[in-house]
């Protein structure tokens, strides 16, 4: 059986989402893209309009804070006989909260999501693409990772525990090939969950106040495609506008 | 009923280890101290010790990661009609793995133990500050909350995560007159714990090469002394031998 | 008169060094470009190298500590009648030195050359920019500007500096159209400076043990190109082997 | 002869200063103090109020970023016969200026005063400090030295650029028992020139919302008696109400 190039995605939602977009965008580069997220309705959808571009996707129902489920994701591409050369932690999950009404159920989703599920994603991208050593592993940051700031707290600390993973992980599996990257999201995503979320806001800012998707995507690209000489592990993503 | 001062202090568990410094420097200059920490044995050793040098110590059995327990502790202060001048949550748990061979269990456990532990902890400690707008939160961390370094990788998300949390408390709180201090521990601490597990290294490194317990003690004292005009939030601590 | 794009380099010396290989990957993109430095030689050689590949090169002699003489670049560009498209701030000193025999010229020639000069440099650039507010600022960095380590103390107290300035101008010149970049070289650079100075140790890396020249060039350009809605301001590059 | 301790702290200025403050409360606490800066008459007046409550005191014209007179200050300590216990670099300045309207002297002048007298007067430190292997050495920093922000970028290219030297020496000479620290100042002083320049903030403050000289001044002091075995180099000092 001839191997395939893939990119594995996790965290794919809305289709105007990070997940979708780079899902579409990886599959334009002639890779397979095996779409997982929790909603099998939505990652139908999104395979299907990947294919009716003319690519190729393949839809996984899997929660990337299960270990069993993750561990599926990955035996599924697998056995369809794929290789990865991209695999992108792509969950974000925020609830802005007071510490002092933040309850403890909120605290451990916060960082199941954000941080415990890249571990599990990260790790068993790490074993695929340790064979061949090579690979990229990207996990979606966010600027809380840098600096909490209330009503952040509990998602400042989740994303900082995200960002020491994935230094760790470079530290360790760069040399053996494996390129793993942390980008630090800045701003707000003009996706849909912001369109819902905080309509207003979304107008006010204007369409370059907001980080476009597909914009997001192209640097991904960019960074997969460095040369092994010169590897960025780290790089902010940022509204032009945005005050930092 | 007249209100008097506590320090409550988590994580207590060998008689050379920090947290019992703590609670015995902390008694020594006339607060109440409560121990806190899983083994009964080893607090009742504490508080029995503190007593007989003419000290007021109650220990109470209690896991730090387990929301109920952590409770039960600051319901105890309160009954007894203390309040809180000092709360340091010193739990430390460190296991080095190499990612691959890292389970799901010790990722968790881990974070329990030096995040979610410090968030429930925290949560109450500053409730019950929050009255009198007044008391030191301190959180013992470590080097791995600024750099992520393989065999170190699932502590260091824990960490970083105390770090932000820690730093989140203190933006929300501080303006309340609670000061929120995260130390950053840079090497070996000179207790028993080393001794046990790596005598040699003890032995190689000597006495100031380490950092030994009551130094550790006089400056969180001298942090908690310090005006609200002039407060520190970070500090580092290290042997002056040892390289960073 | 119509204008015409153009890239502008400061610290190009040596065939195989950095700011050569911009200048020739930016030609490559149809940029005309201005390649300045000390030595007069040397430009002249990689103007005429640019040229006969078919690209368009002016080389004018300044050094980058010098205001009048880094006016007079900028000047010339402007009389040329180009706008500017990249500006790259790549002047690179390091003298590696105990702080004890470091002595006061060479802390300030460090100074002047990683920092004063990129001042001088970057405040002309805006100024130019400033008007299409257009444009992408280049400086590269050193990962001493993270860590000060001896013996480069002086080089570290530069560079971080330096990382500060470049911090401050995208703030302040982002919302206006200005894309500051600030790049953190963590490594050797495969160029004619290493292959002088520490033959064996170039030897021992092997080639994507050292930064190759055109792997940085080519990432470069990729932040060039972003749009607007998602711009790095900083980002490390690294050989794949480099511990970090 | 018989060598005594002292105290020597250059940018000392008005009687409501920090450097003024330093050095009373060294004088306090039983050391001769030796005040520097360039205004003899602040100086004296200083002086003579130290003697007033008791203490020792030399006042010596010096400009920090002066090597000659740096060193005549040092050698002055030595011809008096004083070893240097504590060795501050209290040196300040901050001009706020727009990029574009930043002049080149400006720029200049705010790192020889932030960063290249701290050099010198490091360097001088350090060799007076080695014989006995023994001391402490301030410095005297700021948050802008962690985060450059419009109009504060020259400042903050002096202040990270002090940063890093002090962060330098601490790893070359914390081992040969010199205690390097960088305290990062957040917030405004409470002294004659924040009196001065905005008294309309002064009072909005209000007491502790400004940083109190004294309070400073006893963290100082907290530091210094720290035991080699537990070293903090940098550390930061926030009014409890200011917002970080």
């Amino acid at each position: 059986m001839v191997q395939q190039c893939s990119a594995v995605i996790i965290g794919v939602g809305p289709e105007q989402g990070l997940g979708a977009t780079l899902a579409t965008f990886f599959s334009g580069k002639g890779l397979h893209v095996f779409v997982a997220g929790r909603s099998e309705d939505k990652l139908h959808k999104i395979a299907e309009k990947i294919r009716q571009k003319g690519g190729a996707a393949t839809s996984v129902v899997a929660d990337a804070t299960i270990e069993l489920e993750v561990a599926r994701l990955f035996n599924k591409v697998r056995l369809d006989g794929y290789y990865i050369d991209i695999a992108a932690y792509n969950v974000d999950s925020n609830i802005p909260s007071p510490l002092l009404e933040t309850n403890t159920e909120t605290f451990i989703t916060l960082w199941q999501q954000n941080c415990l599920g890249a571990f599990l994603f990260g790790k068993e991208a790490i074993n695929a693409m340790n064979e061949r050593q090579q690979g990229t592993l990207f996990f979606t940051g966010a600027t809380a990772s840098l600096r909490a700031k209330p009503p952040f707290t509990a998602f400042a600390a989740a994303k900082a525990g995200l960002r020491a993973l994935a230094q760790g992980m470079a530290r360790e599996f760069s040399p053996q090939g494996i390129h793993v990257v942390h980008t630090i999201i800045d701003g707000v995503i003009d996706g849909e969950r912001a369109r819902n979320q905080f309509p207003d806001y979304v107008r006010a800012k204007g369409k370059d106040g907001l980080l476009q998707l597909e914009a997001i995507a192209e640097t991904y690209w960019a960074i997969h495609k460095q040369r092994p000489s010169a590897w960025t592990h780290e790089l902010d993503l940022r509204p032009f506008k945005e005050p930092f």
